[in-house]
């Protein structure tokens, strides 16, 4: 049974803690296996690569099968059905638009004393995207990291896909292949990352890796994180619906599934300021669950993880919310758009009824890699952003160094570094002189 | 003696490789140290960080005499010389108005379908910034890492800074209340960002921390990330001088010794077209360091990661300096505009011989928190928009639904995530039913 709540119950702030603080994921201790892994490939390259292939995908590999030739990729992508092959360009193109709009723009201005002042963006120039194998190997993911990388105007996309006994997901190949990918490799785990941060005689080495993946593949990021940038590490997906009773309890119910059936660690919570409605709704959840493919998964979620909070109302709710910092928040309300500006910390909000959470893991346009684990009080998904970087300029004039230069001066001397402080009175001397 | 390159000779490629690859820091490995301090302020609160504030800083705290009171930071306030408040104001007036351009901008679209879309920026509740204590002290990083976050709109700063045996810097008090922060701490090392990720009785816990420090709490923040935001881990500092042979070679030398003189570590490459004056620069750096206050350690940096690179042409300069990203890059030639459109990765660039990247230390406006050791190719110095984190939203219509809701359908149904798919179905049989 999931956690049921009430905000007018005395022990509820000691419950909703609790909540909180629920540790939903134990991450194996790899860290050791992993630091070898990356030690290996970093000292034999290919063969190195090569050989932990066989080991943990059971696939032999040569220097010149490691990538996928195009002619493999056409064979592959000849397989996809035509209905999964529209769907999957609508949902690349409604992406693509979203992310377009994300571009941010150079600024240079020059200010009182003359000095030109701004800053420039340019994309990184190589990037790696991990996808994983087997049942997480997510064609929308690939959508959803390798578009972004691509608007932002990166030059060289390689993906990393393992493909244990050799099988592969066509529709990751089609996804690669419509958002523009230029490498795709056969390989996972750490290796695929050491591989990508590291370089091999086969793979040249990026500057940024994204994707998810396994704990293998979540320390090994971890540890290249330097050498390269790396994206978030992303923890079990979650949900928050805030409803109130003019709502279907099924479709809530179906909402809060389509996070629970991800993984057992995920986590679907409702907020509702009706308790009959949330009654409901939990009714609902156990209904769908007698049929659903992936029960076992789901059911396991919401009866660990998930939970029903009634309040008094929804400044209440968006208070709650504040404090959780979901991933993904559905506002299934009379006005969305008021409780949206209560709800300040949220990886994405969907609004009204008609837009359930599953639409924006597909379809909607903005990126469905989000921060977990309340990091959304800090941190936002995938973006163009994650891809580009800023350099700042200055140009100053003699005229702006008389200006400024003797505050300069004088604070390099506050902070006793005298070199910098000459290097201003030098120019001033001549200036002056 | 620093290394002497030239393109043309034939040993360049793996001289400037071995350049690029040199490591110039060993960091001690403090992590099962800091794992511990960690732990030990998670359980004890108060009582851990004062203790471990009594052994590492000779300094008897009290719960109560932990943060500065406001008639401490007055006091000490008090003592600071005009010249150097004047200076100190001017600074945090420019970069703040800097940092004021660069807040972006909520956007929102409504698309064919009838969708909805968009983005919403707001800022993380509550930040914390290291302050180290000692010679690495600096009021102008107070300023650099406070103002960003109070412009971005952060409601509570907190600082922590050591202060060994009493012993407070009162400029980065100052500094501190020029740019608007709520809270210092008479805390350092480990503990301060363990109290500053978890909390204490006293301290509150934040959402983001930042800030320079030692190897103790670089290793403090990879620990806490995750739980908290952090900003990048900094290496030793570096400058790439690309500069054609109408300068004066000694306000290059200048230049490049203000790098040199932070830290033994740090790294000043000189690339110029002209071999005579590189030699010419070499000659004025050797001359000053003759009477430098710091010059035992400007002298080690320059003689152990010092450089001076002959090339052909800017072009060759610039395709060198792509590949060094340096922190900081001054283009000294006579059109910096054009060579720096060519220089893609670099944290900071200063255009011509007036801006001295000293300038941009203090008071240009730009941030002097940059990315170091090749980092540059993927990520950005410090900014407003490292305390804010972007929501996305999406508001879908009947309408839209019916128009994009069938491919997240068919997608959901490819991926095996049947909940997803039903959760779209439910809402799309009602509107055709």
């Amino acid at each position: 049974m999931p956690v049921l709540l009430d905000t007018t119950s005395a022990d509820f702030e000691p419950a909703f803690q609790a909540l909180l603080s629920a540790k939903r994921e134990d991450s194996p201790d790899v860290d050791a296996t992993v630091a070898q892994i990356i030690e290996d490939v970093r000292a034999r390259g290919n063969a190195a690569v090569i050989e932990l292939t066989a080991k943990f995908d059971r696939l032999e590999l040569t220097p010149g099968s490691m990538a996928f030739s195009a002619a493999d990729i056409d064979a592959a992508v000849s397989q996809v059905a035509d209905a999964d092959r529209v769907a999957l360009e609508l949902a690349a193109a409604r992406i693509r638009a979203y992310h377009e709009k994300q571009m941010p723009e150079d600024y240079q201005w020059t200010d009182a004393t003359g000095a030109t002042l701004g800053w420039r963006w340019s994309a990184v120039s190589a990037a790696g995207l991990y996808v994983p194998g087997g049942l997480a190997s997510y064609p929308s993911s690939v959508l959803m990291n390798a578009i972004p990388a691509k608007v932002a105007g990166v030059e060289r996309l390689a993906i990393t896909v393992p493909t244990p006994d050799g099988q592969v997901n066509p529709l990751v190949l089609l996804a690669a292949r419509l958002a523009g990918v230029d490498e795709i490799y056969r390989i996972g785990g750490a290796q695929a990352i050491a591989a990508l941060a590291y370089g091999t005689e086969t793979i040249s080495p990026v500057d940024k890796i994204t994707g998810p993946g396994n704990a293998f593949v979540a320390a090994a990021k971890r540890r290249v994180f330097g050498k390269v940038g790396i994206d978030m590490i992303a923890g079990p997906s979650e949900i928050l619906v805030i409803a109130d009773k003019d709502n279907d309890p099924d479709w809530i119910a179906l909402d809060l599934l389509s996070q629970a059936e991800h993984d057992e660690s995920a986590q679907s919570i409702l907020i509702t300021d009706d308790a009959a409605f949330g009654q409901a709704v939990s009714q609902a959840v156990e209904k769908r669950l007698e049929t659903l493919q992936r029960r076992a998964i789901a059911g396991a979620s919401w009866r660990d993880f998930g939970a029903v909070i009634t309040v008094r109302d929804l400044d209440e709710a968006a208070a709650l919310s504040n404090r959780i910092a979901p991933e993904h928040l559905e506002l299934c309300v009379s006005d969305p758009v008021a409780l949206s500006k209560k709800t300040i910390h949220a990886g994405a909000i969907f609004l009204g009824q008609y837009t359930p959470e599953a639409i924006g893991d597909y379809v909607g346009g903005p990126n469905h890699v989000l921060p977990t684990a309340r990091s959304a009080r800090f941190s936002s998904g995938l973006s163009v952003m994650d891809f580009l970087k800023r350099t700042t300029l200055s140009q100053v004039t003699p005229e702006a160094l008389r200006v400024i230069g003797p505050a300069a001066e004088q604070l390099a001397q506050s902070e006793s570094l005298e070199a910098h402080g000459l290097s201003v009175t030098a120019r001033l001397n001549r200036l002056n002189g």
